[in-house]
This record gives structure tokens, sequence and C-alpha cells, in this order.
């Protein structure tokens, strides 16, 4: 465990990039012809093109010299082999175990976890196929048509990102719903239109005492209580992805209904374990283990392949370069495929969750560098429309990784091309810009002469030289979705692993939690509040004053 | 027209901030027990709190000298009066003038544009009148169920928004439909959901040429008479906002539905203008008309308030102070209000493509001082359970816009408390941290000792000192949404206004729309490409490959 500042090859990465960052990546691209056979990596049915990074042939072997000295291959080992990498917790990360198809044992703590895994595996199956073929009927005898899924954060992202991208495959008769915010707003409108005889809900959380999803969930029980009558009724309507049988049955949950998970899985990991449950419903079981069969097929390439052509080092070692050495601040997720629309938002959570820490696993403060950046972005052709302005000629550059496609079923001609068109032309148009020298040309073209063209030249240039990755699947698929998933993952521990950071806990979430905890009473108490900063004190009396006079 | 960086107060607000960077924002607390009276403002609804940034009272004074000598009272001036401040697309810019319901003339070009305004929106309220009466009817005399709006950008975000934010507003028959990306998908998907007969279609797109628009609404169209099979029919389903009455009618529009705006109403300040016409149905004319008159308030308390208590003044200062003197790269806006889950989108578009230039308004390249921010976010409460960690944590700081209203009619009890709770908790988190000590008496507490507390403290420290605006509202009403989003418009404006930029022209949407236009007839011939940089011609001829060998 090493401060990263200090190895070698940080050094001489940032001799290298100084030698290197005058040249424009038109100059790159100018003076290297094969950048596209050198720059791509094909794995588990992605293609991954980095040419357009600010790299030379000679920026990758420094950049493998830096995993392998911040010990990436060793810790890689510890993970998939169940030792306790998250230290600040003492928990092994095995999302890797969850889509471990081949079945070959992983112990945690001398316990080979894959029996336990296999059977809650086979209990999902079960139920999916029930609810699915109608078996499973409702309290009055009706099949199920409804699907809510309460819950938030991992236990909400994972199953509805992977529902939507994969929204061709779902299952015609089930609709699916998802329940996060406590803001009743959303589960009242969720109520609003499905019928309690005919809907089943899940609620999602490993303790049962997640605030939003409990709160969300009482909720919900209290609208089909008022609805049937009947108590009894409630466990043909709701399960649990949980580990708390006490509290699951006093809910009213037949405990036979409740999907177990285990403290090594991460909420933002969790998809592939009993939080997926929404995606064996509305998928079916079959896709769900080809979604593991993705993500392990990248599981696999992860551990098994040089650094050198491993997609995951690759991809991480370019996010160091572009947030360490080039100082971006923030990375735009940019698919071009509609169904993927939710896609940035769950990476925002895995990333920015993971890697957002300036405490290393020594325990010492961050000083010498920077860790996780922003993640953020949705549709990439809507963003052209919207906050692309600012990429191509803002003052601050941001690194932007593009997806797509090339089969896209859902997308009749002529929208396919017009969409691909602009999918590629946007990569062109990041790297190479627009020269004062082509604004010219162009804007004499449209017959401006003299001031006129003087003054509107400089706005139109375009600066370029924008880094930026293309991650192409044929289609996007169970297959695709789960190995695509698995790349960001490892992604996220590559970089973990070179900032020396544990991408495993999240106490920064503990504070807000806590103190709203004791908010929440004030806000009902009469009194006006005095124990908060003047700043928290004014709002919250000036929030009971106006709530009381409406 | 100055660059800022040779203002004087520039100068001198370096110096200041400098002397009080040191000084935590527990410090600035505890040294001045009234912040929350100095440092907040009430204007047309609206509460801001912006006790908890890093400023004192001798902070303020500097701002506005920077303001008042970047020139913002003349320039504000100049905007209100329809002169030509977009000075590279030599147009003014009046989107104050859609709001104007005093009426006042609002003179370009020596005519006013008042009675023009005024007879679209009167257009505007006989139209939403008569379908949501039901008098206007279907091409089989049935009443319109579903409208669906086909528009990309400020012809999407803005009526998408404000139709999700007062829903509970929203006419209960009229289902709301959006399409904007050319991915088919989406506007496939919609149409799969509505029937021919009971359907309208706005098609939103000034020039009737914006590509993704014009594909989308080509397919509806298609599906239109496939279902029909009568182009006559058309015009009693589809309208347009468009000023190109040609090609409208080519289309199949009658004319006399054709929505006119004019060339000074930007994209993204346009929801005022006929590309609000989703509101007006959605909503009723009154509201549409109430959202204005918000809106228009805050036109005048920005126009006529003093610079020191003029809260879009104050808001953008304070977004200079902390983008250009505490160097925080981006700003998120967190609602704790789920009805304003779009609302970080809107204010992403309006913000970035308005301030994301780097070429000022003398035409010179920005090289000192950073423009506009990167504006992210969603649903606050859910970012609590993603990205939230990053920002109390990570080792770069973000600077929030937290949003809420007091009452919430929507969010039934026990969600309401627990909602403001958690809004009132985070601020405050944000601002105070939590310092080793407190996490020493708290892991002792909880039973810790020796080195395994010493182990885990470091992780649980929070720095705290992140700046943050409180707005809070009394309610989600159409008025006080007007004032808010004028509110950030007016903001823009002032950010602009002191970094010397010309916020209404978005030259940086051109160049890759070029290069699509070029790249789309390459996917379709038969020929590989040659003519681009390796990695797109590579990209490119590998697509065309696999799309053929599918």
């Amino acid at each position: 465990m090493t401060n990263p500042v200090k190895l070698p090859a940080w050094t001489a990465l940032k001799t290298h990039v100084t030698a290197i960052s005058d040249l424009h990546l038109r100059d790159l691209f100018a003076a290297e012809p094969q950048r596209f056979e050198l720059f791509t990596l094909e794995a588990c049915g992605l293609l991954l093109d980095y040419s357009k990074n600010r790299i030379t042939k000679a920026t990758l072997p420094i950049l493998t010299q830096l995993a392998r000295e911040s010990g990436l291959e060793e810790r890689r080992t510890r993970m998939f082999s169940g030792e306790k990498i998250n230290s600040t917790e003492n928990r092994a990360v095995l999302h890797t175990a969850l889509r471990n198809i081949t079945n070959t044992p992983v112990m945690v703590d001398g316990i080979d976890v894959m029996p336990a895994i296999n059977a809650v595996r086979e209990h999902m199956t079960r139920f999916a196929n029930a609810i699915r073929s109608g078996e499973w009927k409702g309290h009055t005898g009706e099949i199920i048509t409804d699907i809510v899924n309460i819950g938030i954060g991992g236990s909400d992202l994972g199953p509805l990102m992977v529902c939507r991208a994969l929204h061709r495959f779902a299952h015609p008769r089930l609709k699916m719903h998802f329940a996060s915010t406590v803001d009743g707003d959303q589960i009242t409108g969720i109520l609003s239109r499905v019928n309690p005889a005919t809907t089943l809900f899940i609620v999602a959380s490993k303790t049962f005492t997640t605030q939003e999803t409990l709160t969300n969930a009482h909720t919900a029980r209290r609208w089909f209580l008022e609805a049937t009558g009947n108590p009894a009724a409630i466990a043909k309507h709701f399960v649990a992805v949980s580990t708390n049988t006490e509290a699951v049955t006093a809910f009213g949950i037949d405990p036979a209904n409740m999907f177990e998970f285990w403290d090594w899985v991460g909420g933002r990991y969790s998809l592939w374990s009993a939080i997926g449950l929404p995606i064996a419903l509305c998928l079916g079981p079959d896709n769900f283990q080809a979604l593991l069969a993705g993500a392990h097929a990248m599981d696999r390439h992860f551990a098994e392949t040089p650094l050198e052509r491993n997609m995951p080092v690759l991809l991480g070692q370019l996010g160091i370069l572009n947030r360490n050495f080039y100082h971006f601040p923030s990375l735009l997720i940019s698919p071009y495929n509609q169904a993927l629309d939710r896609f940035p938002s769950y990476l925002q959570q895995l990333d920015m969750e993971s890697n957002g820490k300036s405490v290393d696993l020594d325990g010492l403060r961050v000083k010498d560098y920077e860790t996780g950046p922003i993640v953020w972005g949705d549709s990439g052709i809507n963003g052209q429309h919207a906050y692309y302005q600012l990429l191509h000629q803002g003052s601050q550059g941001v690194s932007i990784d593009f997806i797509a496609s090339i089969e896209h079923p859902d997308s009749p001609s002529p929208h396919g091309p017009i969409l691909m068109a602009n999918f590629f032309a946007q990569s062109e148009a990041f790297m190479r810009g627009k020269t004062e020298e082509e604004v010219r040309i162009e804007l004499t073209a449209q017959g401006l002469r003299g001031e006129a063209l003087e003054k509107l030249l400089p706005h139109k240039i375009f600066e370029g030289n924008r880094p930026t990755n293309t991650i192409l699947m044929q289609t996007l698929s169970p297959e695709s979705l789960g190995a695509l998933i698995a790349l960001y993952e490892h992604k996220v521990f590559v970089q973990g692993t070179i900032w020396n950071l544990n991408s495993y806990d999240q106490w920064g979430v503990e504070l807000g939690k806590q103190l709203a905890k004791a908010i929440e009473q004030e806000l009902i108490a009469s009194e006006p509040v005095t124990r908060h900063d003047a700043s928290t004190n004014g709002l919250i009396n000036y929030y009971k004053q106006r709530l009381l006079g409406a």
C-alpha cells in the first residue's frame, strides 16, 4: 500500500506527459497512421477504441508499470479469492462470485460461498418462473401484472438501469415500477396506477431498516390493506430482498419469500445478487443468467489477461492519466443508445461512491493527488442539444466515454444511421476541433469578408484535443450489458488500487443520516430549534413557522 | 467589455479570499451568530440562504463592486430594452418580454414586440382550451387524450421539466409524452402506447429542419398514415411550433395551427414562448399565465432591486466566487422535491450552453480565468445513496444548490418530514463536517479502543467547509416555479456578464452537426471510408462491416 505519487512510474509518467503535452491529438494522428490498430482492443464482445487519448506508444508501458507498481495484480488476486480487501469493514468483496457460473469454489473464512449463491439463484429462478408463468396468484386468484421495486441507491439503480436497457427482452405482461425516494410523490404516483390484486412489491433492504425504503414499503402496505382489508394477503403481494428475517416476518412477508445476500456484496455491486430479482422477473431467469455470463466473461478477461491487453486495466489507467496528469475533473458517460439512458446514473454511484474518498488505505489523508472524478451524463444525442456546447468550447475540458451498439433493432431506419453518424462525428469533433484556418475558409465561402468575418471567426474555432474513449458492442444484449457493467466495475477497482483507496466502504454517507435522524424529531416538535449553527436553526425555524402558517 | 481579471474588484477579491480562505465555515459561524439574518434574502416567494458560503461581511461589497465594474447594470438595461446584446448573431435577447404581463412596450428595431407576443399567446390559449375542453376533435370525432411533444434541447427540456414539476396541476385526461432523441427506440415506444385517433403531435422546431425532430415527426406521420390512411386527417392531429410556414404546410399541418416565435427567443430560454404549448395544454392557460407571472416578478426584482439585495445578482456573484476564487469545477443542483427531478437537466442546458464558452465578447480567447462550471444533479435524496459519498469525502469539492418546498401536498406523512430532515441535515453536514475529535468520541462511545479505533478514525472524518446555497419556496406552484427558473436565467446572465461572454449564442454545437451530416452518407455507402483520421475511419469501417455481417 503506497502513495502512488511515490512510485517511480508516477514520476516517469509526469515527465513523459510534460514532454508530449504540447502535442495536439491532430499531431498524434498525423504522426502515427496506425493509431487505430495500435490503440484498440476487443474483449467479451466489446471494442474499446482508446486512440483518441493524449497518448503515444511510449505512454502505455509507463501506465502498465504504474499499475504493476501499485500492486494491482496481487490485489486483483486477493479480491477474486475472497480475501477481506474491504479493510475498514473487514469484509471480502465478491460480486465476481455472484456471477461465477463455472462454480469453482470461492472461499470466505474457510467456507465455499458458491452453494449459498446457487441456492439463492435457484430460489430467484423458481419465484420468477412462477410469477412470469402466472402460476403465482394474488390473493383474489388473479395473476401478477405489475411489479414495484422499493429500494434506494444500489437497490434501485442497478435493477432499474438493466430493466430499461434490456426492455426489448421484457415480459410483455409485467410492468416494472421503481420507488426510491422518500418523497411520497413517487410512491403515491405508482400506487395510483396499479391494482392491489395484481401487484407484487419487492422490498429491497439488506437490514430492512433503510429509512426511505421502509417508509415507502409501509405506505404501500397501508394502501394495500386499505384496499384489501386482509393482512394475510400481504404474503401474496410482498416479498423481500433482505437478511433480517425477523423484521421481514413482522412486516407480514412469508420468510420463504425472503431472498438473501451477504456482507461481501456491496450495494453498488449488488445487481448480480438477489437485488437483481426485478431483472429476473422482468427479463426472465435465462436472460439474468446471460447477464451474469457476460459479466463473468469480463471477470475472466480481467483476471487472466496480461495488463497490456486488459480492457478494464487500460480504461482505469487512462482514467488516471486524464484525472491526475491532464487534470480533467469530470468524466462524461455518453451513451448513443436510448435504452442506456440510465447507465450514466448507475456508473455515477459505482464510481463516485467507490473512489470519492480522500483517506488512503493506510489511513493517511490524500494530499498530493486527485482521486475519483465527477461522473455524469445521460443520452448523448440529447446532450448535444444541451451541454455539449461547454464540452466543445468551455474553458475546462471534460473527458468522455462514448458508448453505442452496432445493431439497433429498436431504431427503425432512418433513425439508426443518423444516431450513429452523430456518435462517430462527435468523437471526431472532440479530437480534431476546428482551426482558425478552417473557420476562415468556411466563413469566406459563406461570403463573409473583412470586419464581419474577423468578428465572428474566434467564436467558431474549436480547440479539440479532448480525450475520449469509444466503446462499441454488436448489440445491446444481456451478455454485452453484463460485460459492460463488469468492465466499469473493474475499472473502478484499478483506479482505486492505484489511488491506494478502499473502494468498498462508504463512510461518507453516514453523517447526513445521523444529522437527519436528529432533525426529524425537531421538525415535529413545537418549540424552535437552537442547537445548530445559525443557518440550520434559521432554516428549520423558518420552515416550521411557514408550515404551521400554511 | 473588459477582461474581469483586469478589474480592480477582481484583484481586491483575490486578496480578500486569500485572507479568509483558512477560515473554516465552522469558524465563520462561530464568529458571527447573525449569519442567517445577514446572509438570507427573500424575493418573489423564494428564500435564499447563502450563509453557508465561504464569505464574511467584507466579501459582499467586493462582489457587488465586481458586478458593478463589469457593467452589469448597463447590460441588464440593454437586455430588457431589446438591444442586440447577442452580438455574434446580432439579435436581441427578450425572453423577459414573453412574460411581460404588464404589457409595457418593448421595442426591437423600432417595433413594439408585445402585440405579436400577445397574439401568439391568445392563439395558444384558444387552442389549449379547445383541446382541454374536448371541443377539438380528432379525425374520427374523438377527443384528444394524449399529447406527444416532438422537439429536442430547448424544445424539449423546458416543457418536459415544467409539466413534471407541476404534474399535480395537470389535466386529468391528457397524458403528456416527450420525444427528443433520434434513437427510434423512444418514439417507437411512445407510438406503441397511443391511439392515432386520440393523439395530438406537436412538432417543435423553429426552422422545421432540426434533424432529430423532423426524423421523429416523419416517423410519427408515417405511423399515423398507416393507421388512418387519410392524409387530410394530419391537420387534426399535428400542429407545429415553428416559423417555417412552407415546410409546415408541406408536412400536412394547417398553417392556422402553426405557433410562431422570434429570433430573439433562444432555445434554452423558450419555454415562455410557443415552445411552452405543451405546458398550456397540460396545465391550462391560467397556470401557464401564472408561470409567466412568477417569472415576471423575478424580472422586476432583478431589474429594479439594488445589486446588494438582488437575488439573481447574489447567486451569480457567489457562483463567480466559488468558480474563480475557490476553484470549484462543478455545481450540483440538488432538489429535495421529486417533481423537480428534471430541473437539474434543465439548468444544465441553461447554464452550460450559455456560459460554456472560452472566447469573450471582444473575440479574445479567455486564458486567465475559468468560465461556466459543469452543472449536474438529480433528485437530492437519491443522490445521498449514490454520489454524495464523493461530495462529502472526495478529494475535490463541489458547490451545491439545495432546493425544496415547505408545503408538499403530494408527500403524505411521514414522508414529508423525513425528506425535509435530510434536506436540512445535508447542508449542515457539508458546512460543519465532522472533526477528528468528534469521531474519536463517537467511536469510543461505540466501544472501540486502541488500534481498532485509530484504524477506523481517519475514514470517518468529514472535512466539511463545502459551500452550499439553500432555496426554499412555500409550495411548488406555477408562480414559484416561474420565479425559480427566472432566478437561474438571470444568474446565468450575471455570470456571463462578469465573465465577459455572450451567453446567447451556441457555436459549439455546430461542428458535430456538420461532421455528422457528412458521415451519414458514408454509413450507407458500400465502400470503406478513408478521409478521416485513423480512429474515425477505423470505427466507421468496423461498424459497417459488423452491420453488414449481422
